[in-house]
């Protein structure tokens, strides 16, 4: 049965009421006043007759139309999603142009994949993190799934299509049902921005070149002020192992580590040893490492600890970060890279170095100064595609996900003016009646010279509304006939900012206009 | 639980099976042979125990992590998507790019709504297509479908935010359980660019914006080869009348008549007759005007015709299509419009003026020629924003889609190389070892620049496929350097496809290859 659903403007709970005809809105906060939608259908088509053809063009049909026959509706986007209305887009926009041009400028092309996959291929991808998978309704097909990440689907396209060897870039949207903080941009169906390396490559080389592209972006859209954390999961398996980390619990004690970007250490140990059984003291030699952070020193005191060297594993880790951060200097980033044991990344899928950068500015939420955290993470994953095809060759994989959102609500939120939201370029207006044939001719002989140009859809719209219409709009310039123009064969062109006006010859109209906009 | 599935390669059924550690691929056709993922991860769950790190590190955990735990995968898109590759993204991101600009020429802002929608923002508003849409599963929250057109969450949009008065593009992709027909570019997911223009505004101009812009758009595809068929509801709806159609038959009518342009009026009839219970007599008379088609005289034919006359809905529907062929004049587009009284529009939501816009080529499907079929099609639909908002303002819209998938279908069928996927303009390369360092810092330099630039992701690759890479990937020029390069302070600037080497000056490097990039 359908849920009794209610939008909240101001404080007052409003349901919308339509049946077959009478069409009325009710206020109340009676939940059982409201009938469900298919409870009214149903009682809708029982009592529904033959109309006239006046009901039915007036869109108050009694046939066997189903438009209008509505019992109560509530006009809302679902949990957690938003419209993007003009303003936002003309900020978005650009925002989406400069990083496709980065991964542009690093070399990548382009992929697209379905906002579904088959719900198996997700399913196991994302440890604790898989309830929040979107899926759909089984209609007798495949069973389906909304994506959680671009990953997955890249790793599934490699499998599917047997390339070992690929660099690309995806900006997508993807879906989690996650707890929406709206104002921080964190929504339940959101933008990313990916890039990945794939492919058997000498170590550290590829991993460099996503530390370098997250820097690249941040900086092209005007946020320098980061910080890149870097850190590996081998060196973080090492501090597990010889902390006394059972290998099982590995992946568990690793996605309470990486809350320690939200959470203090106390709490992070409390979880630790209280829901995921771990030692106190186990949970205390932990807590002395994931404190640590910084450059190259850091990887040569850690290279030299006693403890730490009986791992393999953060010996192999720690040795790769060594060369992370050189190739880091090579590629002009190490200034806002820093090595940080306390990154652990929430999912399942990394094996090898992980990385995240986070803005220092902050937001208001709440009337509270909040970070704007991480705007970009990822890392290396060298198994997912081998889960798609075990048999085939093992292809390794590095990328980095740009988490677009939080950068456009920092944005929106500094944004110092509203951006104009069209780019038209010319109002063509009449200041007398029956002038909407030379009108249209006009502003069609301007489109099909490429200038952005628009009327007013009236026959006879009163000259100080076409203008205010271009005021409001930005356009910066009018072309304003009245039959004194057609007359003389001219029109007057009019800066709306400024309000000068000349008169132009007709048959030179694009000429000039051109002219004129060149130099604006 | 879950059902078998299946990939075809060849003609053999591939499963592919990895259990815990074993991983093996089998062929089989024998379905009962299969285990299901459920039920193959339940048993797996059983045998688990502690494994090592270095099973774990190999992504072969034995314990409580999911990667690697499946058993059975099919490794596909789902039914009646796909995913695009580089060439193709190639193809479609200029074809984006050009509708897009059309769209501001005409002076339109963009919005974004959400892939989904609350089921009840959908429930009634398609007919009988009401059954392709994709529902997501109830998980205790909200009833969510994913959209099925641009149309109906625009409506939405402007009920939710009380906006009477708009125009404005979208461009994004909507959701169809349809009988996919992949060759000409029928999918189940599937782009709509979309222009609407929505409020109070004189006959017919807004109207013929619309039809406008189709044009506009086609021809800056250049596809020039196209006809506009536009006809109207209220004519269709006298016909209706004087030929004898119950009120309450008069959309299901229009959906039969509406497969008048893949199926013979002989079919057409019959489903009218027979599955629609219209007599025959009426059946016929339709039959004698939805054969006809023309321009201006036809239009004053039918005013002057006794029978139409006598219906008062026919004879404002056809003085709006006078004056919506005069206004297509004005805009230059009248020589691509036809007005033709088969075209009916399988949506319910319309009430006045519809159309659609055909291209003339074919493609070869299944060694026919077929034809491409409707790429734009649109019309007035003055009630929909009012079922959202009963007690509101009446809001009259009117828009257009562009059916972007055909068009993509038929210029890949005749695209004649593949584009260039990638935009990269040099590819810094070495002819000795030990030479990254130099070349990460050169490449850094030049995307600092502003230059597209790569690097191989090898300590020391081979000059040969240094150079084969690039120009596989049509990249224009290469930067070599060597020893003898580092020592004397210069680099080899290589014009890949003509081999010709010229020696520059390190410190000049941005410049010089900014100069040869600007004569490329």
């Amino acid at each position: 049965m359908y849920s009794i659903k209610k939008i909240l403007i101001g404080t007052t709970i409003v349901g919308v009421i339509c049946v077959a005809g009478i069409r009325k809105y009710f206020y109340t906060n009676k939940k059982n006043d409201l009938k469900t939608a298919t409870e009214a259908m149903e009682s809708q088509e029982k009592f529904d007759e033959k109309g006239s053809v006046e009901d039915f063009q007036k869109g108050e049909p009694k046939g066997d139309t189903n438009i209008a026959q509505f019992a109560k509706l509530v006009v809302k986007t679902p949990k957690g999603t938003r419209d993007h209305k003009p303003h936002q887009m003309s900020l978005r926009d650009p925002v989406f142009e400069k990083i496709k041009a980065i991964f542009k400028r690093f070399g990548a092309p382009c992929i697209d994949t379905p906002v579904f996959e088959l719900k198996e291929i997700l399913t196991g991808k994302y440890g604790e993190e898989s309830k929040l998978i979107y899926n759909l309704e089984d209609q007798g097909g495949e069973k389906l799934s909304l994506r959680y990440d671009l990953t997955v689907p890249f790793a599934r396209y490699l499998a599917m299509n047997k390339i070992t060897n690929f660099k690309r870039y995806q900006i997508s949207k993807v879906y989690r049902r996650d707890n929406p903080a709206m104002i921080r941009g964190k929504f339940r169906e959101f933008y990313q921005c990916d890039f990945d390396i794939a492919g058997e490559y000498d170590t550290m080389i590829a991993d460099s070149e996503c530390v370098a592209i997250i820097a690249s972006i941040l900086k092209a859209l005007g946020l320098p002020d980061f910080t890149i954390k870097i850190n590996h999961r081998l060196i973080l398996d090492g501090i597990f192992d010889v902390s006394g980390v059972p290998v099982d619990k590995f992946r568990t004690v690793c996605s309470s580590v990486d809350k320690l970007d939200k959470s203090p250490w106390e709490e992070v140990r409390k979880e630790i040893t209280e829901q995921k059984g771990i030692a106190e003291e186990v949970a205390d030699k932990i807590g002395k490492y994931v404190k640590l952070n910084g450059g190259k020193e850091l990887i040569d005191e850690l290279l030299d600890n006693e403890e730490l060297r009986r791992s393999t594993s953060s010996k192999q880790g720690l040795e790769e970060m060594k060369l992370l951060l050189q190739y880091c200097d090579f590629l002009n980033v190490s200034q806002n890279v820093v090595f940080d044991l306390s990154l652990a990344r929430g999912l399942d899928y990394y094996t090898g170095v992980i990385y995240e950068a986070v803005l220092k500015a902050t937001v208001v939420e709440n009337g509270k100064n909040v970070g704007i955290g991480s705007v970009a993470g990822g890392g290396r994953y060298d198994n997912l595609v081998g889960v798609f095809d075990p048999k085939g060759k093992p292809v390794p994989c590095v990328g980095v996900s740009i988490g677009v959102e939080r950068i456009f609500a920092y944005l929106e939120a500094n944004a110092a003016t509203k951006p104009r939201t069209t780019e038209t370029q010319v109002l063509v207006c009449s200041t007398q009646k029956n002038l909407l044939e030379p009108k249209m001719k006009i502003v069609t002989e301007l489109r099909e010279a490429n200038i952005n140009a628009e009327i007013l859809y009236k026959a006879n719209p009163n000259i100080l509304l076409q203008l205010q219409y271009g005021e409001k709009n930005q356009i910066p310039l009018a072309i304003v006939i009245g039959n004194s123009e057609i007359e003389k064969n001219v029109v007057t062109v009019r800066n709306i900012a400024t309000r000068e006006e000349e008169k132009i010859p007709r048959e030179r109209l694009i000429e000039k206009i051109t002219e004129r906009l060149n130099k604006l």
